[in-house]
């Protein structure tokens, strides 16, 4: 190992120490901080960005980056960590600090404007703040794209999930889009009338069975916490995740999977390589890989009907009997399928609709091909096509997503090919450990987690996306396993 | 205003920045940190350290400071801060990095040691590790003094209150030393029979008492919290204060009582002068001034008779009735006077006694009058002379403290004169507060507060030291006072 590579992997390290640091202080935000600090936290907050930003695209690094790559003395890991390294010097340096600060300035303003046009339902109110986010961005993928050989909508999803394109994406949505409206139908069609628990459920009662829940899944409490904030949240870093939920006390599931669906998150991060922390190849694949595993555990796992019945055991044991918490009628709930209007609320048939709707939009908006003007109609066009309903305001329609807003383009389709990586790492799974549903019944995934920890978490960053999807799975990324589970959890 | 001042300002909130982010990491270690982070979070901090550290040593610092000093056109404050800017680059840039290193891993070494010798009673354990950090001290002492023209100890009493020397210290804790053991005579003579509340007292209905009175006393929760570690402390930052305390089932009072002492020091970061935050001299003015506001909270305010009056109604309304709470039972627990071993335990009379002590051998050790090897005895022999007690171990003797094996010398004077201040700042209020007892007993101290605020919060680190106690008590900072207040509340 040559003195320049060793050089990198200390200037990198003192990257994650910063990204550490910024991602606790980020928890206290949401989860301890009073609000009058709000101001000044921010200010704390954008000095370590700055700072990192600053370590990584000063021109040392950029010419330690040249050097190494001519130190031939590297292992394959090495080699993947200098070309994450790599990757992330040449996208920090592809935007000029004035576009950088302008997008930054245009975001905030545009988020504080969002929250009031939401409430308000007022499209006009966001329309030219939102007009000036996607301007912006445009030039940001443009400029990104330019300096890393990519077409500018790659040049986005590129920045939550590296390696990923549309190349990649459109032939699986657009399947999707084709395959899904029948078994919306039919789901809809099998609903079966279900009872809602009774309640009150005690909030201290409902965490205390989310951390036994959580150890039995295979977090570590040595090493993580559990706490409450305004949306639940996975964060903190690899030796110490910070998951949080909200709950309520007349509802005792939906705090619950948010928990099982943040501890899926948490479990990738506690799996990653230890050798690696803090160094690029040992961070986690991307926000694709990551929404697989928390969909994975949510919805391939949890939801099924042998963890449903031990967890009906464990409701039962921890609030009292209750005729709602018998298996059958949880399942009728946990797998009631609706057409609604609001994507954070919809089940795993409907969501990935949701999703190709912001996708196709989103292009449309970026290509210019859309006026940020006509996004109402375009979306209420576009639910009909693919729903079958037409929201009744915007505020169920094109207002309920901050992720614009904030600049986040690219983003959406990673939930849903998370979403179809975690149906086919699931069928994998079934296919090596033919007794899986005997001991997730009895609430045992150490098998599950064994193979996911093998196959996707301790391979951090080391392969590319479609080398850990392919070696994982046995393929490439597909739409069948999904359409399969769905259809077998609820069409037959 | 010219632009090298302008600079040093950008460049001293960066500072304040990562100090911030520091201060909050260094409260979540204490009170949310899962015990598996604790490496990592070693390493967090110390790159923030690092960071700060290059920049407030950086030789651009030292050229903006002295083109700054050329420029004419500073207010006070704004000239008052380029003096506090100075200070803190000379003192970082006085030692070596090579030096600073060997402290820091001396340090280390020492505590962790430490720990154990206190644990098993065993000096000998420690004493090579001590012996090395006494060493170094020496060094950082003498480089220190040499590069900011003090003498060796003197820079260190500067490092934790700014312009203390042992020329102002000397006279103050001899004075005490003469003046305190026939007070201690008859504060123990004086000693009333009292009887134990009986508890138990639910830990929640504590801290909500605690959260009640701290509010009382002017703690804007909005900016602040109360939470729970091992030991209790006030950490985060002006904006956003953290003060922790530590519960027991059984004991009403100790809790209690470290709240109130740690509200003093939270009031006086709330109340630096907002326009300075994020400035050298927006911040308090040292550890002598800032103990004198928690010892003034606690000691002045909050076991006054007067309103030991209020707080005894307090106690009966939230715990129900209890003969113990009478308010002159409470008077005779919370005046009790012990010649004890411990100096955390210790009552105020018998208080700078402890601190005496230490401050003499502190003093013997770094001048090298006093090998680490014969610290036991001498420890001993000081104890005999000052308490008329000799310790049954080193564990209740020179292992009691963590001070000197984290290499802190020259910080336990500030304790006592920090004790000082406080008794001649309440000697100041109750002649311009001619009432001052029977709000006080009404549990209102908004006058006191408004008094605090205008004479010490507001003033920052706008004056030194002396100007600051000069113009908030009318003199210099003498002994009489506090022995008048001792005499009046345990001798007559």
């Amino acid at each position: 190992m040559g003195w320049r590579y060793a050089a990198l992997e200390e200037r990198f390290k003192r990257l994650s120490d910063l990204r550490d640091a910024i991602a606790i202080l980020h928890w206290d935000t949401a989860v301890c901080m009073p609000k009058g600090a709000s101001a000044a936290r921010g200010e704390q907050l954008a000095t370590l960005e700055r700072i990192a930003h600053d370590v990584l695209t000063a021109d040392e690094t950029g010419e330690l980056l040249a050097g190494a790559e001519a130190e031939n003395d590297l292992d394959p890991w090495q080699r993947a960590n200098l070309r994450e390294m790599g990757r992330r010097f040449r996208r920090a340096r592809a935007l000029e600090p004035r576009l950088v600060e302008a997008l930054a300035r245009a975001v905030n303003g545009c988020e504080m404007v969002w929250r009031e046009a939401r409430q308000r339902s007022d499209f006009a109110l966001l329309r030219p703040r939102l007009e000036e986010v996607v301007r912006l961005v445009q030039e940001v993928a443009r400029v990104t794209g330019a300096a890393l050989g990519l077409e500018p909508y790659d040049a986005l999803l590129d920045e939550h999930q590296p390696d990923l394109t549309d190349a990649l994406v459109a032939p699986l949505l657009d399947g999707l889009a084709a395959a899904l409206p029948p078994i919306l139908d039919a789901a809809v069609a099998n609903r079966r009338p279900a009872r809602l628990p009774a309640g009150p459920f005690p909030v201290e009662r409902q965490k205390a069975l989310a951390r036994r829940l959580m150890t039995r899944l295979g977090f570590d409490f040595g090493a993580g916490r559990l706490d409450e904030s305004a949306h639940p949240f996975c964060g903190g870093t690899p030796s110490d995740i910070r998951v949080t939920s909200r709950w309520r006390e007349d509802d005792v599931a939906s705090a619950l999977m948010a928990v099982l669906h943040e501890t899926g998150h948490a479990l990738y991060e506690a799996g990653l390589p230890r050798r690696w922390f803090g160094q690029p190849v040992g961070e986690a694949r991307g926000i694709v890989v990551h929404e697989s595993q928390s969909l994975f555990l949510e919805m391939q796992i949890c939801r099924s009907a042998a963890f449903v019945r031990f967890l009906a055991g464990e409701l039962n044991d921890t609030f009292g009997p209750d005729p709602a918490f018998a298996p059958d009628n949880l399942l009728a709930l946990w797998h009631r399928v609706d057409r609604g209007f609001i994507r954070v609320d919809a089940d795993e048939v409907s969501y990935p609709l949701h999703v190709i709707l912001r996708w196709r939009l989103e292009k449309a908006l970026l290509a210019g091909d859309l006026a940020v003007a006509d996004l109402p109609s375009a979306w209420n066009e576009g639910m009909q096509d693919l729903l079958g309903i037409v929201p009744p305001d915007d505020a169920r329609g094109c207002l309920q997503d901050i992720h614009w807003p904030a600049g986040a383009f690219g983003y959406f389709p990673c939930y849903t090919l998370g979403a179809l990586l975690a149906a086919q790492l699931h069928a994998a799974i079934r296919a090596d450990l033919p007794d899986l549903d005997a001991t997730i019944a009895r609430g045992e995934i150490d098998p599950v987690l064994k193979w996911l920890r093998s196959r996707v978490h301790e391979r951090g960053s080391q392969p590319r996306l479609a080398e850990l999807i392919v070696e994982a799975t046995g393929g490439p990324l597909v739409v069948e396993p999904m359409l399969d589970h769905l259809r077998e959890r609820y069409v037959t």
